[in-house]
């Protein structure tokens, strides 16, 4: 009897590229929050979502830094464990609930690309990199401080799509609105017969729900991006015309579920 | 209306990891053929497979330099379209027809992952490596001739987890041996709902289907190959206990389809 | 007694990242000829090398698939003798002598990087990637044939920083054209002293010497090439104003030294 | 005129793989103390040093996860600055003074790869990982704490070299006898002529000179290391015989030269 959460099935169950949740994160994130057109942010929603009356064209990309563990203390294989991500998450509506919608999104490692279909995230391979902190910095490294910035950057394909800057201001003692939005993901997986590559045989909105969620060293300030075209890329059609908050914060999370999105 | 044939869907259905069929591929492949323990290529096979009973334990590792293509010349742009790949077929029976089952496969292109998924075939990323000819070979490359050397190699999670040698011995004026079984593959995707890790909502068994299937420059000879154990990884419970035959050929065909296998 | 060419020196001589002459070389290149402004060419030659007067501002940029060997059959260790490489050409003149000077260079293996950095080539690391051939090409390969046309790219550091386009149009009976000049490169090592950044301890113009040079396969054709300026590069400086001959061959050599630019 | 401190030399002098010092770092580093069998430490030392009769055969072998920066804030881009490092340091005399000596270090950027050849560090490329923490841990990551443990790997050329394991048991107040020694390096350049292969035009040990050296969260503990053979590397001829102590910290400093070893 074969084993595994995915493939490939073994007979051990240790071969699979994802074993079964639960699924445990930490992290450093760097986000900027910025505006583009509402009819560009609206041409990502899948059926069932609908513009946000209120913020439409609204849009947050994020940058992390992700180290994974199961229950195992798989933190201690970094070759696997850890990855880098970039994602950018769409204002929307659900049944007039305020929820956020992932058209694109990169990582660095294909556990985590195979993680991210399960609970619906379009994740392609993608190389990110973030400016980090260090215990002591001395002249390489910023600071949690105000007017330390930070830089990121994103490339598929050997194409780069888009670089980040975030300035920070001052510590953001409430990080809710950053949190407050559910993300709703699409599952999805195509049939592969003749006259039937439009007919998925799995195509459901879930609702992605972390457990367990903390952030810490959260600060606030500016924050500006730019995205890049590209041919296989269709990220750049969310280029910004405003800019909102700059902002970074570690955080911590756990997964063991999706639910329907209703 | 998003558009594509799998995630990430978008509004103009170029952002997607991997369009629809037609595939089209051509590539060299260096190949072993081995014996292990028949328990543990028996212990391999999904249900709905049986071991052949006349050639149990009988594996075919297989190295592919390959270049993809749809129909709109994507071999032009060789960072996506090219990529190496490194699996292993182990004989079974399909309600007595003797098929090729694909325990493991590795692959450096996120894009090929994409499409095997969706052809049932169970792709983790790897690093894979093969000897190559060229037209002017100086010292640097073999040729392809009687006592010419061919090396593999194929890593995944900076794991090193096989190693070939072939060296050549006369070309193979019928390569139907090597082509004579069909590879039949388990499309699958697991739910992700507490409780029903073990209840995958696609759970297929597929027949691979290779159109206008050609090859050039087959040869066979003596190969050998080790593979080296690794958490996290079984490929080395199929242990080698006897080489069989080593071969080269390039090989091109065309994907639209897998079909129900019965 | 440490032993070995290059660092590390080792007790036992194996662990050098470039071990001692002779370096056998084979690979397939695409080239695209051009015309940079004069001034632009003219600014990346080094003290001892005069613009060309009859040619200057032409360039020619080669992306190269390369197999290398030493004497022991380095080529059957695909993984260290494999490597990618793209280099520009500027016409020059030493003396009098036509000959061509490399300003920018890159390759994805180290252990080229050392020997290209010995021989005077100054090497970077990047990504490069062209469209390949295989003796059984279907729909996923061009063939050598009249309009058979062939993709390739150049990024480093996460930038694209070259991507260029041949097309076949006829085979070239006389390759000699390609080939007439000698390459002059500067073997180059700082000081790491205060006050004397500027003041090299190693800085030699050399001629780099092929032996053995065989070519095949040679066609020529249309070619394109476009840069894209990046933070920390000069070559789009030398953006193309024309385009010239494109080609593709086949070519191997050996390397044993460099001598005296005189 | 062409400027640069490393080739390539370019008119805007931008382009050289590692610009003039002053030359920036920060990072997190895990350690770990052993001896192994004197006679194989030995073996590793350049003419000019000689055992040390106190600590024959003792060696640290140190994870980094560096971020590197020049004046120019040049940490604001991630891709370039940051790297990963390992190496190992042997016990040595200098003259009857006590140092240490790196016979094998590796990275995985070409410009880190590139100081370091400047500096005497014999550099290669390779992949290097380690476990991280985070301001918000959760269940993925470790915390600065009794009973916390990292795992760290290295490998190059798709093979595994070193495999770690530090497990943190308390802070260690005085980190000196992890910094005392001064590193002995050996900066070398080849000849390229035949018959003088064995002639490097620089062969000088120059002393290694950190300035600014800050430390911080510095903790001891337990270790455990395990290096694997495999050809074209000698590292693992430093096999372990006796575990010392483990450590995690982290630590800045700068570099502007290099000086004679005397």
């Amino acid at each position: 009897m074969l084993q595994g959460y995915t493939v490939p099935l073994s007979p051990r169950g240790e071969a699979n590229i994802a074993s079964a949740p639960p699924w445990h994160y930490a992290g450093d994130v760097i986000g900027v929050e910025f505006w583009t057109e509402p009819e560009a942010a609206e041409a990502t929603l899948p059926e069932g979502l609908t513009p946000d009356p209120d913020t439409s064209g609204r849009v947050v990309a994020l940058y992390f830094d992700w180290q994974f563990s199961g229950d195992h203390d798989e933190y201690l294989d970094p070759v696997r464990s850890q990855y880098h991500e970039f994602f950018v998450l769409v204002d929307a509506h659900l049944k007039g609930e305020p929820v956020s919608w992932c058209p694109y999104i990169y990582v660095d490692n294909d556990h985590a690309l195979a993680r991210g279909w399960v609970q619906g995230f379009p994740k392609k391979m993608g190389a990110v990199h973030q400016t980090r902190v260090f215990a002591s910095p001395g002249k390489a490294a910023p600071t949690l401080s105000q007017g330390a910035r930070f830089g990121a950057s994103m490339s598929s394909g050997e194409r780069t799509l888009a670089e980040a800057r975030v300035t920070l201001e001052q510590p953001m003692s409430d990080p809710s609105p950053l949190l407050s939005r559910d993300t709703i993901n699409l599952r999805y997986f195509p049939r592969l017969s003749v006259g039937q590559y439009d007919r998925p045989v799995v195509h459901e909105l879930v609702r992605m729900i972390a457990e367990d969620q903390q952030v810490a060293d959260v600060w606030s300030g500016a924050g500006e991006i730019t995205f890049f075209p590209a041919v296989g890329e269709e990220l750049a059609d969310l280029a910004p015309v405003r800019m909102g908050m700059g902002f970074r914060m570690s955080m911590s999370y756990t997964v063991t579920e999706v639910r329907e999105a209703r």
